[in-house]
């Protein structure tokens, strides 16, 4: 069993208990020490109703990460946004692999410096993007990657949420607050939450690289600052081209993250309110609804499915899948593939190119 | 009973038989002459399938229009895009008033002539925007109109198709090489085709007027030389903004027109291939989902609706509502609302302004 | 052009302007005579507003009948049930082919008099079981006979609506009135309204018989006298086994005619509010969304679609598929597949066993 | 943290591990004590991958009861069926709280004794119904219990799965071969596997007590000899109404679980392979989509809620949850609502009075 420590996720930290959840159900790691706030009582009152030693609590990170060192296999960071780039350079200094919470760090700077440091220390350095952990999304990687959709043309993919279609951050709403504070959150509300999301899984599944954007981000409900909408038009490698939407102020929507993807021999389509199915476009043939199961999952995506077909598997299981694969790559030294420090920079490069497209009017960017 | 002559939907032609079908649905108006092909022997054959009278069969539209002027209530132009313009401007100079198919002309020169040649002559100029005639895109109307979704702040329109995957048009297929080739169909391929109906719904169904527009057209298969997709960043009046994605590319999508505007109370979707249902998601409260029939639709909306709910009305329906509309006016000569030539100007110029922004690199054009 | 007759379908009555639509829509039958009504002054209203001569509207269907015997093709019978006997009588003893609405009669011993009359006379009889008229239930017809579910094993189909789920026949609701009256509607309120259609469509699909059935009638709404729900359990020929479920009073539903066949390569279902498509799911592989239009029609069903794929075709389209293939039959001579008289016997059957089964607390009767 | 042990759930026993992965999402109890097979050795290897202390597993049920009557919180019993009554006995007997699989016992006398032996001795016992721990689920029985759908009037619940659409059990399969054998699954295959999941959530949801039934179960593959489906009328204290289909033979279906609840205020609808949703549909107004989440959830369904809107809780987490409220009740020792032995006795009573009715060709069978 691995032993691990928990930097961020104190009371009312609602997704600490979920990094906390999936790395349970997974039965590969057991949590020994944390430092879960910058307050210690805070620290402790957690602490104690996670049944830790008190000795392996502490008052910050730093002092977490030098005295834990030898004794833990590595430490999941899930503070806010800002804390992000001190807390995992403190790990990695001291030798500890790292799983950090999404979006990375607010600079490709911080970014840059910390993939540095894990490669130089060759140190795990993995970013929690869930959603490449829903057995769906594999199998669409594995199928794009069979040629299942012939040579991509055309990426839409959009993530629309409607939570902030009010003004929240102005009503003491806490979750609203952090993400709505450009000095927390990194000069990006939306952008930051929900559009990295797409940014990170446009390339996984479909193998291709953005090589230019224009981007517009948008300010719809009114006495926000940051973006809670925008746009994103891109190019890739091959020469495909795509479009990004992304809001949470589309009222009424959920949580819409979709993709869809469109090939000469055929087309995907994912929605992650439907997680379960995946629906498959051949080019002049009815389109087919594959479910996650063994009857349908090619072997690269079956260790993302614990369940029989038609058991829905959820969001904390793909976020399970995605512990697991990091676990993996720990115990058995072989590379399995999680999202790493390095998709975590290019994400943040993403970030700072839409932020600069949008603020020459949706200029053309290119992309290193 | 009203009559009418049609010219254009000759033999092959698809659209003019569902000209036909959705007058004849209404029983407003009689067919009663026709010029349906440049060949006499075709316009016979078809004038003698419809049991009309030969001497009112015509070798050119402007013999037809010469000569049936006083004779006719009223003239179909379902020929295809770049023969509209000669053959509205003979019936209006006829004296004539006239249906044209979609997309109107190709510059907005000509199409801007049509409608000061109607204006001066008092005649009606109507445009078959099909999907404004459905039941439940009037409903949006209706309650966009009264306030159900407060202030409109985005706007998600679409509409992928993906007949067009393969170049059909180097294959002699009809409707694709007509679409496909330039001097026919005016420097646009799908733009025309698909996305000029969402230049249409958009302003129709949300009462906004768009300000600006950034459009980067894709010809995603290779061969083709017209855009076969294209996304459309918009701007309106109101400070609302919006995007557009149109393609005929999208391989294993039918006719997914899908219109999604969001509001500060509100949210409204609309997907054409379940045409009977719309999705409406107040602030804060469960969607709803609204069914075609009296129970659900506003008083506007009712004269749209025929049949009882649960039973569906298609597209057809939808285009014989058009119809309605325009005979209402010309019957009563209360002004009835149904697309015009006004309208397909709009949509010739917005044409114009995407082929511009487009060939600038995806750069801002302000309209109007 | 075929000329026809209406019996029935004057102020008021819904499905008399349907018949008419649907037979517009074809454009094979000009509607020339009428009795609308029982009383003459509605039938000269209608008749007037229809633009008929005076002097082919008649005080009553006898007097039609017998008057029009040698000028029109047919007669469309869509008088309320309690009289469709009577007058389809009147018309096939003055060699006058019919169409009738559903359900047929009240007795099968009416039916069963009707079709021997029929058939002495070399005439043709139909019945409007719409649901027939859609292509995709064509196609469900034609893939089953192909084999592409293999034996089948189960049938279960159901249609529920709510608008009795109040008892609106106590309000004076003219629709509801007529239905809920034993002496008019013959015995049976949803059962001979909705629960007649499913009986049509399972052996018109399936191609099985039934050999017996076990039925409870439900009054589920307090007041109400006749059925306004019901099971039936029922046993085919081949040895495969099904359910039926009919109401009239489940609250929020709309018309949700569902019919869904398991076989032993496969299974097939489709749904009427959503009726241009059908989902195939054969045996070990993922379920497939056919499409109404050519690309998924077999060469049986694509006669009975008209536009393109993704253009919604509706239940007056289904409706007037209906009456295409009567008259083709007509016109041709070829006999064509349309619901006959013969049908509509074995429908008033299957009311009469499954009203002495709910008699009997749901014991078996065996069919013929 | 609880203590306790499992009975069953060894190798290539699939639920065995469902159980724990529940219980270890929750983090109320720590798995001490196993035996997993009826082979030590295998017990040892399951116990040697599960981390267990040697001398805590034993070779027999009765043996671990005897031992670890003192040392633990409760029992799991996850055996095949036959092996349910003399397991749960033999803790029982020790006083050991019990959690056990469902089908309960194979006969009502087995269920009845051990219900007697849990009262007399106070001891919890459980029965995992996992349906009922969907948070939706139990969103509609809050719902019915404040009375948004009215009286109820009809229910209609379907269980299909297709996965036995194959004899399955001729071909070696595990999970196949012991349903299909009468000695090791007591009488009926898919009535005890699929149909007791109905009979025990239409209760449940409903408050409605079944008062006699009338049940067809039918072998539809050919060669087997226990029920694959069946069908049965209901009718309840109320003088509601119902029907249940559960079949595994449906061919290309899934995990179809499916409840319909209409009342005379509204119609409640419930699909299992969409779990976060629920159609709410109130009389006369139009259907609302609830999603699973703080914004629609009743107060008494939000403990089974765990993470945001949109963000799918899967089958595990229903799992969990009735775990949680059966571990609540015996931490807080306040009566927390489970599925009991109680329930699991009157789901035998139903099995029985299935397989009465059926043997008597679907005759009324009165309930308790």
């Amino acid at each position: 069993m691995l032993k691990y420590a928990m930097i961020g996720g104190g009371p009312g930290a609602f997704v600490g208990a979920v990094h906390r959840n999936a790395l349970a159900l997974n039965g590969q790691a057991e949590l020994v020490a944390g430092c879960f706030s910058r307050d210690l009582d805070k620290t402790r009152a957690t602490g104690a109703e996670l049944g830790l030693d008190e000795d392996r609590l502490y008052a910050t990170p730093e002092e977490l990460a030098r005295l834990e060192g030898g004794d833990i296999d590595f430490a999941v960071v899930v503070t806010s946004n800002e804390a992000h780039y001190p807390n995992v350079k403190a790990c990695l200094e001291n030798n500890i692999h790292v799983m950090c919470d999404k979006p990375f760090t607010h600079t490709s700077a911080q970014a840059g410096e910390l993939v540095r440091l894990a490669r130089e220390r060759d140190l795990l350095l993995g970013v929690t993007y869930t959603y490449a952990g829903y057995p769906m999304v594999r199998q669409m990687r594995e199928m794009i990657a069979r040629g299942d959709i012939g040579e991509i043309r055309f990426v839409n993919a959009e993530y629309p949420q409607g939570w902030l279609a009010e003004l929240l951050e102005a009503t003491g709403h806490v979750q609203a607050g952090w993400r709505a504070d450009p000095a927390r959150s990194g000069g990006t509300l939306s952008l930051g939450d929900v559009g990295s999301h797409i940014e990170y899984l446009v390339p996984h599944v479909t193998g291709l690289t953005l090589t230019r954007l224009a981007a517009r981000l948008d300010s719809l409900v009114e006495g926000r600052t940051l973006d809670d909408n925008g746009v994103v038009l891109t190019e890739y490698d091959s020469g495909a081209r795509g479009v990004y939407w992304y809001s949470q102020a589309a009222t009424g929507t959920v949580n819409g993250l979709r993709l869809r993807v469109f090939g000469d021999k055929g087309g995907l389509e994912w929605f992650q309110e439907d997680q379960d199915h995946l629906r498959f476009m051949p080019l002049n043939e009815p389109p087919r609804i594959l479910v996650r199961g063994p009857a349908d999952l090619l072997p690269g995506a079956m260790p993302y499915s614990h369940t029989p077909a038609g058991h829905p598997e959820g969001w904390l299981m793909a976020f399970a899948n995605i512990y697991r694969a990091f676990c993996d790559t720990l115990i058995t030294g072989a590379v399995v593939d999680f999202p790493t420090g390095g998709d975590g920079l290019r994400g943040v490069r993403f970030i700072e190119a839409c932020l600069e497209s949008s603020r020459r009017d949706a200029a053309w960017v290119n992309m290193g």
